[in-house]
């Protein structure tokens, strides 16, 4: 039986067959590639703990204390949360690592109530320079107020800085560009800070390009004075759906744990280990590998201004220094007719209206994913060619077929391996 | 090769080990009996999801309109999610039900968020009469007043509550007695709110009941003059960690999806098709599970009782009307003496120490997880009887596998229908 879009016959509602219908698309999912920059494809061996039964548990007890199972079944896997913790903080050359936010939202909410208080000012950045589109709002309803900053190409002015942080009110600067070719300059950015109001804290939200911090692509936001950095960990860093936060600072540390403490309940006990086994299995290869997808970025870039796409960015330094890759469309019809013809062949590109520097709707790509999958450089310029194809007629049904024939080995362990030394 | 407790060996950090002790700890999680109110075991088909490749994507296009596919790859099932809500809404007889919260907490953030504002006040329960332990502390950190109010047993004082709203800056009482055996009397409260302070919206947080309210074993908060209820999905209610809000009020339902909007992004796409599994498959069976939930709940209660517990509340109405039985035991020594004893043979029990009205260490447990695996009479039975025995040496280790034998037809698809019917 089809299970159609409309879902309005009585037999589509059989759960049964809904489950048949998620259980098939999903056949399909496995084989497509994904060129989203927020998204990335966890690993089979991370994979394990979501469908096990500790995604049905509480888990408190990290340090194992005889007499702290409350909740019971995590005893002979209690230390798999430290022990993936330790790879972050080593990742993130940081002292501390919290992984109780459940998402990069969940993390937002409990850094702003960690380092800033009701009624005192949170500056971020303007969305039309690459913020994220909820911060502003998130503030106010959090009872802050909200002042913008903007962010050119990832330069932030340093007097525009100086006038916001001026009136003595800002408890935080939370630096959430999120859309970006270029990040900011962090360090400037704490200059600043220090010089006009060093009581004020900085936080880096690096949800998009945190793969590309712990792999050393991009600046540690530590090492450049910020007070604390973190973010999603499923877009360039190859996680679950969660949340970190690193700090070095032990007030910082405790803010967070108290805050955490009032904001979180159950920090999802799953998809912390899967957490775990994703920072320990990608920790040998995190530099190789944000190394990869800040290459494959760029190269995607070069193919696709070579073949008459308008690339976002200055071609004399490769078009961009992170996972993301933006082109300028011709009108939503276009932008749909290939992002439709993409799908079809099974190639998913993101569409977005409102890329900083950018009009209409176009598109916002990522490296991370593919990169993560094992794509190098000829699999970069097959798949720019099929996206170059895509704008004028449908792609060949063996078209990603061909293109996974150009991967090399993953950044994960393949089944075979997992199967084969773990049994798993 | 063992994986210790310790953590300490180098071997230990190998993923891949990780990954064998988080599965053989999986497979002896798989035949235990858990006794937890907080946790309910989801079934083997609205697990499906969580394993897919949709747990890595972003899904926003509920409707499948044609020009809102920004993000890709949940076309041949963008229709579930809905079909889950209308579930969920028949269960509720609500007209609107918002699936977004990613947790019972989200739940939370985003009601306050919704329904009141910075610098008003918010009353909810005292944690000494059940309420949940985070929520004045949350309430301060978004910038609200927190006003507690009592309540023993069910009971609100009319002229308790009718005090608190008297100063008139109460945007919302937050119901959120998670910690009951009787369930607090919506109906009075409403009228109170209304007489007292007609522009206070009432909240009921049924967490821990939803399954009962929704089986119609609790009255439904909206039936008695609540603007709202929801909760978490995985307590009472046997679906994934997330969170779900009701109301029939169209201005509530608009405020949720606005403060939705700015406080949550992904709303986690595989656990709202497992959500959306979950409420379809229990749809049929939902009144009898929640009968057969409170009925083992009142059997346990009554067993332990007789076996010489010392079991809270009133034995001439069964202790409970709820999920949840709560035992005093004779301190923290023997408190964990009985719970290891139990967890050695696979019976998980929950201990606690701020239940209303006792001391020391507890047990608070519930007989939802077992119910929805298909517990009866002679199982509770069974099981009370392991409890008692457990009191003074370990237990057999077959007990559990005893029990299991006494249990009837679980409230989901069994494994062996799933591959016939599906070829799940």
């Amino acid at each position: 039986m089809t299970v159609g879009a409309d879902g309005k016959t009585a037999a589509d509602v059989d759960p049964l067959m809904l489950g048949r219908a998620i259980v098939d698309a999903d056949r399909r999912a496995a084989h497509a590639l994904n060129l989203v920059p927020s998204e990335n494809r966890i690993s089979p061996l991370a994979a394990l703990p979501l469908g096990s039964d500790f995604y049905n548990r509480y888990f408190f007890n990290t340090a194992g204390d005889p007499l702290f199972w409350e909740f019971r079944g995590g005893e002979d896997i209690a230390h798999i949360e430290a022990l993936g913790a330790q790879a972050l903080r080593r990742m993130a050359s940081a002292q501390y690592c919290n992984v109780r936010p459940i998402s990069g939202m969940s993390a937002m909410i409990l850094t702003v109530a960690a380092l800033s208080a009701p009624g005192r000012t949170v500056v971020s950045i303007d969305q039309n320079s690459g913020g994220h589109y909820a911060t502003p709002a998130l503030l106010g309803r959090m009872g802050r107020h909200s002042r913008l900053l903007g962010c050119k190409d990832g330069q932030v002015d340093e007097s525009e800085l100086a006038d916001v942080l001026a009136p003595g009110d800002v408890d935080l600067v939370y630096v959430d560009v999120q859309n970006c070719v270029r990040v900011p300059d962090f360090g400037l950015m704490a200059d600043v800070v220090n010089q006009v109001s060093p009581a004020t804290r900085l936080y880096v939200d690096a949800s998009h390009y945190l793969g590309l911090v712990l792999g050393g692509l991009v600046e540690n936001p530590l090492a450049c004075g910020a007070d604390a950095f973190g973010g999603s960990t499923h877009k360039s860093f190859p996680g679950p759906h969660k949340g970190v936060i690193f700090t070095n600072a032990e007030d910082v540390d405790e803010s967070l744990r108290s805050a955490q403490f009032d904001m979180v309940s159950s920090h999802h006990f799953a998809e912390t280990l899967a957490l775990s086994l994703s920072a320990l299995e990608v920790e040998p290869r995190i530099g190789d590998y944000a190394w990869a997808t800040t290459d494959n970025a760029r190269r995607l870039a070069c193919a696709l201004a070579d073949a008459g796409f308008r690339v976002y960015g200055d071609s004399r330094s490769g078009y961009t220094d992170t996972h993301q890759v933006w082109v300028e469309l011709d009108g939503t019809a276009d932008a749909y007719a290939l992002s439709n013809r993409l799908a079809e062949a099974g190639i998913r590109v993101n569409l977005q209206s409102s890329m900083p520097g950018m009009s209409g709707v176009h598109l916002r790509l990522g490296s991370n994913e593919v990169t993560f999958e094992g794509a190098g450089p000829q699999a970069i310029e097959q798949l720019a060619g099929a996206l170059a194809t895509a704008r004028e007629r449908a792609l060949e049904p063996r078209t990603v077929s061909e293109i996974r024939g150009r991967f090399g080995a993953p950044f994960y362990t393949d089944p075979e391996k997992l199967k084969l030394e773990a049994g798993l």
